[in-house]
């Protein structure tokens, strides 16, 4: 049907992939040795940056010995979304991103083209656009996503800031991308869970949500007050530990109060905590707050939870307010590595 | 002599291995999820994202079938001159490079930190510092670095403004870079040439200078006029064209003033010229001006020429001001193609 379904992308040379990929950027801002941005005054830069690989941080069936996991415009969103995270994770609002982008000579531009198609889907809603990129030849497909915000220097997000008393408010579900996953490597697992269920689950993972959109409601009700914070792209149990680490402080975690995937209390019972605290790719915020500030971005935030408070004592423990389990303490031994 | 010199990437970790890279960042900038940085008020911010791949744009000699031509050292110090290159063909001070590093675990931790080593080397002149990162694993040693730089928005080299009767002046030698390859990948060659000749040429590819030392200059003897320009990494030939093209115009180039090297053109006369044009990597800028203002630059700089003057006529042609040679034109088809 389409005469360019079966070209690849050493068919075609860098400079003319370029200008086929061209249509996804803004054309004022590309052509150039770089892209012109302005910040506005008073605002800070904030600059993140990710690199993600193909085998390593998704699949696309095309490095050796693979699983096919994510469709291309999957793995376009989930980096894309990844990058607007770690924005948001600072407070930020969203200026641009660049893409640098490494591909085998026999990729299929329409995949490079879906790829591209699910980072914009991504960062539509957001009206942030590609800035600029650069696409090379490699071995193996690689993504590495750059990402420009702006921030009042006083509402910045830090992790070095939390205090004893501060509630940990977390933003919404967590375990549900890692059963995601699960359910798409082994099809055969979860056969007694409901199909909307099971639909909830693995789009958690494929389309996680940046949390952009609690920023704009958390300076509105703390315009110029300390917040202390990450997300959790690397698990629940990661965030609470590096904020504590980097704040010097610790915290009480009740186990009842994190916010798990109804589908997945029912059919894994006794994964549904692991997967929150360990399995990562939830892409929620972790935020200390003072306690009244907390309760008013509860009201207003639908999913979040209060999780725990923020103690002098430096370890983190997780504990059970219904009294069912003992008390455990938390440690970055279980937390992803990507070398591991 | 080191007990570190035989441990690999993989025996640290992503988090080990981040701690000891972080001794090359302020350490007020990174161990949060973004970097925060400040652009001066009435600047723009410019972004330039650059990849580079083992086996492609170095040879580290740890990709498959490959020749070692590269230290980490100069692998490192090349990535990062490439993108402040990008940063001076823009008109821009520097503010900062992410990096973004792909790692095999096999990887010699030394030779990681030789990478920063070099990149650290080449940012320093330019007080400009690493904000921020990320290493992931992956099959292959890839490097994406994005750089920050600001410029006020009157100053901005961009390559879509030059006008029939400017002077195209180039800020240094072409083509030395090309030789310095051609020398590491064939020792054997190039005997007859003197050492300090050969140890010139074979380091003008391993540590490109970018010439952000050149704005200032610029800026302070046209402060608010049009400047058109790009540098020339792909080569002086792919930068004419480019610059043309964007510009709607075309060129007349002289081939008796293209800066060559001067061993170079007693080794292999026949190939310094193409090598100007067409190896590319030399990282210099090149900058269409009014005629009295490219004057007065050329005065202030060293070893920079005059190449040739911008025409209505839209082809690039090259011409010899001895008549030794019949007209040419150029074209970008024997520009280098990264997946060519």
């Amino acid at each position: 049907m389409n005469p360019d379904r079966d070209r690849q992308v050493g068919d075609l040379g860098e400079q003319g992939l370029l200008q086929r990929l061209q249509r996804f950027c803004p054309a004022d801002v590309v052509g150039d040795d770089g892209a012109l941005l302005a910040v506005r005054q008073g605002y800070l830069l904030v600059v993140t940056s990710d690199t993600l690989v193909d085998g390593v941080h998704f699949g696309l069936g095309l490095a050796s010995s693979d699983v096919r996991t994510t469709s291309a415009y999957d793995a376009g969103w989930r980096s894309a979304a990844a990058n607007l995270s770690d924005l948001a994770a600072m407070g930020a609002a969203p200026l641009g991103i660049t893409v640098g982008l490494g591909l085998p000579g026999k990729v299929p531009i329409a995949l490079v083209e879906e790829l591209y198609e699910g980072m914009t889907a991504c960062l539509q809603p957001f009206n942030t656009p590609i800035v600029g990129g650069d696409i090379c030849r490699s071995p193996v497909v690689s993504l590495n996503i750059t990402a420009l915000g702006e921030v009042l220097p006083q509402q910045a997000i830090r992790r070095s800031t939390a205090q004893p008393g501060d509630a940990i408010l977390v933003t919404g579900v967590h375990g549900a991308s890692r059963a995601g996953l699960e359910l798409l490597l082994h099809p055969e697992l979860g056969q007694e869970l409901q199909e909307s269920d099971r639909t909830y689950l693995i789009r958690a993972h494929q389309r996680p949500k940046p949390r952009l959109d609690v920023i704009p409601l958390l300076h509105s009700i703390n315009p110029s007050d300390r917040t202390t914070g990450m997300d959790s792209s690397d698990g629940l149990a990661d965030a609470i530990l590096q904020l504590c680490r980097a704040s010097k402080v610790g915290a009480r975690i009740d186990r009842q109060q994190i916010p798990l995937a109804a589908g997945l209390t029912d059919w894994l019972p006794e994964k549904a905590l692991e997967w929150a605290l360990y399995g990562g790719e939830d892409f929620e915020l972790v935020l200390c707050l003072p306690n009244p500030i907390a309760q008013v971005l509860l009201n207003i935030l639908e999913g979040g939870a209060i999780v725990g408070t923020i103690t002098a004592a430096p370890n983190v423990i997780l504990w059970d307010s219904t009294g069912q389990n003992a008390d455990q303490r938390l440690s970055l031994d279980r937390g992803f590595q990507h070398f591991g």
